[in-house]
């Protein structure tokens, strides 16, 4: 696999010409992939235009053979260039256009067969995306996340590409990106396994509409599980729905209750849509799990704590009940303030009160996990308080925090000032309380595992 | 109530030295306040600061009597303050400020029974604000949310801020926003009362930890709903929080499953967190109820429109099916669109294939409702495209429409292309599902109350 994200080069093969309506072929996509490849990837990169007879430089010119060939061309001219890859000694394909009927599957298959050339697609629509030496296949031009430690699989090009455009924006650190697209040769099993041994890679995301291989994709995933959490979002789980991923990327779901029995048993973390996914991955990758589930909140406003409240009773964890030590100490230093759990710093909280009462909870044996509220609006808190905080909330290893900035620009404000310490931020304290609820769950996988053994 | 929201002029009285920890009494809040009302408000604005002993304007100084008083001063000063209003013929006051014990709140109450006078909070912290006159009480100095017609009533100073700040960022078009606090006197009935017969208000969001006089609360909601849809997101839902809610202001929640019962039966739409409660808002005051169950979903990416067809049955809607003829004629236009429920466009879809089925879904009786997605990234979907579906859109009244572009980027540029239009965007196909179903909710109520007479 490691041709498909690692290649020393890499030949994109299009065409200036050619338009086509159904399977997305089109001169201007060909050009977005040549721009992203030129602009950021490290190694070499060839452009085989096979409209311009003239200035044609053909597979066999090229001064040396290429690992990975990306494809964007209609099936019968893919077919043809592929077989030629495979002939050279290309290792692996990106086939981004779609459109492939039973018997141009087929061919690519024995292709495979005859040659060991591994396939990615065809109808993957972005490819490939490794930020670790810039390789990216997608066509929309200066897509590029930023480097880090999630790695994201799609089996749909549009829920890949809603993934990218989130992570992007908000400047979420990306290892890998793979949109599986038909996935008529490499699947999730085989990307899981790469994922597994990438030592960039931290957490997996994986979006999925059905599984072939599911007894194969449930022991790797199990396995994966171990050291690396995996979070998955499932389309089609309705009946309704199903019946359209199967003509959308000819995926049999089965029985959503069987299929969430088995990733319970694999201890994947199931999730309910794109945004929780993303928030989900955020806290694993910057965040310990949780070993319990008592969690302390540390708020400068009193509605949002309620609404905090009630998310993580409804989440299955617990409001903590502070020790006897740790409320005298916080009450003696803030004579006024109720050192009861939502603990209510009241709106004036500067980063000297926050940080004094966050390292108090931290060191209380009753609380497993914090999650911390400071909004600007209708307070005293300013930005530079976040970044003081978070610095308190670094030495304190092994308990997992997250923060709440609730709101439009509160949030984009702490965000941007938060998003380089390892303090996941949420706009919502119902968003909080589910990313804690995903690092509790990843916990009590690993904690199985462990006992099992 | 008028006097509230609609002051010919307000008197600010606060104090450019008294500095509480308690109450959030503070020369720079003070500030806040008078530098809002200046920058905003079309009348006249007086400020009184009782610290300045020399230039001391007494309130019987004032060239006319003010409406309303807004008071920023520690309770003792404050009912000093409020009595001198009362006696002079100020027909209201806001008190921003809290931190008042038992005997202080009697007090207040003893001038309303007193002098007639209103008033809002204490604690309200952030006070009132009219987008029509610029009224606005609130110390976060340019917080100021475009006109619309949205109202917003908050128990809760930093929900209400929250959802303020969720307003202006996403630019969310708002009549009123009044912060109750501690509600010793005017309360939710009250505000709900005016804002029936304000003509600016189209949609009602609430807030509430708890409600004292309920059953005037529910007949009095019941009224407003026959003509304007009420949201009602409750913190303290949980007993843990509910117990806490009890400090923060006061709350007697009691079961949760009664309030439940009796907002249904009210007519009241009930939400999970804030961003639901604004989404679900816009979406009630650009777009008419839902009139039936059957939700068409057109798409340009294939995986994001399967999350929706899962979203949308979720959510107790249904996928509809087109009638033969609307089949027909999509696939007759476009051969080799299949044209089954959710409609996938495919990538390469501009606004003329998007216009085209939209027409023919829209006119079909089997369809209540629509789902646009149309997302930019992955596909040859332009920002200009957008703007033409709306007008497609707005010719087929009485079918609600809402948009999704899925993502960060993707959201925030068709969001701010299709703002001033009547198409509410979501950044996630299952928030667009929320939205419609709040529609469906809301027509379901309407069309009880009209069986009912």
């Amino acid at each position: 696999m490691h041709p498909l994200f690692e290649p020393q080069s890499v030949v994109l093969i299009g065409s200036s010409k050619i338009q086509e309506k159904v399977g997305m072929t089109s001169p201007q996509l060909f050009d977005g992939v040549i721009y992203n490849m030129l602009k950021f990837f490290r190694e070499t990169t060839f452009v085989l235009d096979i409209a311009r007879e003239r200035d044609y430089m053909r597979l066999g010119d090229l001064p040396k053979i290429p690992d990975l060939g990306v494809i964007i061309l209609p099936p019968r001219q893919s077919l043809e260039q592929l077989k030629k890859c495979a002939e050279m000694g290309v290792k692996a394909i990106v086939v981004i256009t779609g459109g492939y009927k039973r018997q141009e599957r087929e061919q690519l298959i024995s292709l495979k067969r005859e040659y060991g050339i591994r396939t990615l697609g065809p109808n993957t629509i972005m490819g490939v995306i490794n930020t670790a030496n810039g390789l990216n296949t997608t066509f929309e031009r200066d897509l590029m996340p930023r480097k880090g430690n999630i790695s994201v699989i799609s089996q749909s090009g549009g829920v890949g590409a809603c993934l990218l455009d989130w992570a992007c924006f908000y400047n979420i650190g990306i290892s890998k990106f793979a949109f599986m697209g038909d996935k008529i040769d490499i699947n999730d099993v085989d990307l899981l396994r790469y994922l597994n041994e990438d030592s960039q890679t931290k957490v997996i995301c994986l979006y999925m509409e059905g599984i072939e291989n599911g007894r194969e994709f449930i022991q790797v995933a199990k396995k994966v599980v171990e050291t690396k959490p995996i979070l998955v979002l499932k389309g089609g789980v309705t009946k309704e729905a199903a019946q359209r991923a199967l003509s959308h990327t000819a995926s049999i779901a089965g029985s959503d209750t069987v299929f969430d029995a088995a990733l319970k048993k694999a201890g994947i973390i199931r999730v309910e849509n794109g945004e929780e996914l993303i928030n989900s991955a955020v806290a694993l990758a910057k965040q310990p799990p949780l070993r319990g589930d008592n969690i302390a909140i540390v708020s400068n406003v009193g509605g949002p704590a309620i609404l905090a409240a009630d998310a993580i009773v409804r989440n299955r964890l617990k409001l903590a009940v502070l020790s006897e030590k740790t409320r005298k100490e916080i009450e003696n230093c803030y004579p006024g303030l109720e050192a009861v759990n939502p603990i209510d710093l009241i709106a004036d909280a500067r980063a000297d009160r926050y940080s004094v009462v966050l390292d108090l909870v931290l060191s209380d044996p009753n609380v497993d996990g914090v999650m911390v509220i400071n909004m600007l609006k209708s307070c005293f808190f300013e930005l530079e308080d976040a970044l003081t905080i978070a610095k308190v909330i670094d030495k304190h290893v092994g308990k997992p925090v997250v923060d709440v900035a609730a709101g439009g620009e509160d949030f984009t404000l702490v965000h941007r000032v938060l998003q380089d310490t390892n303090i996941p931020v949420y706009n919502l304290p119902e968003k909080a309380a589910k990313a804690l609820k995903a690092l509790r769950t990843y916990y009590k996988s690993i904690e199985k595992q462990f006992s099992a053994t």
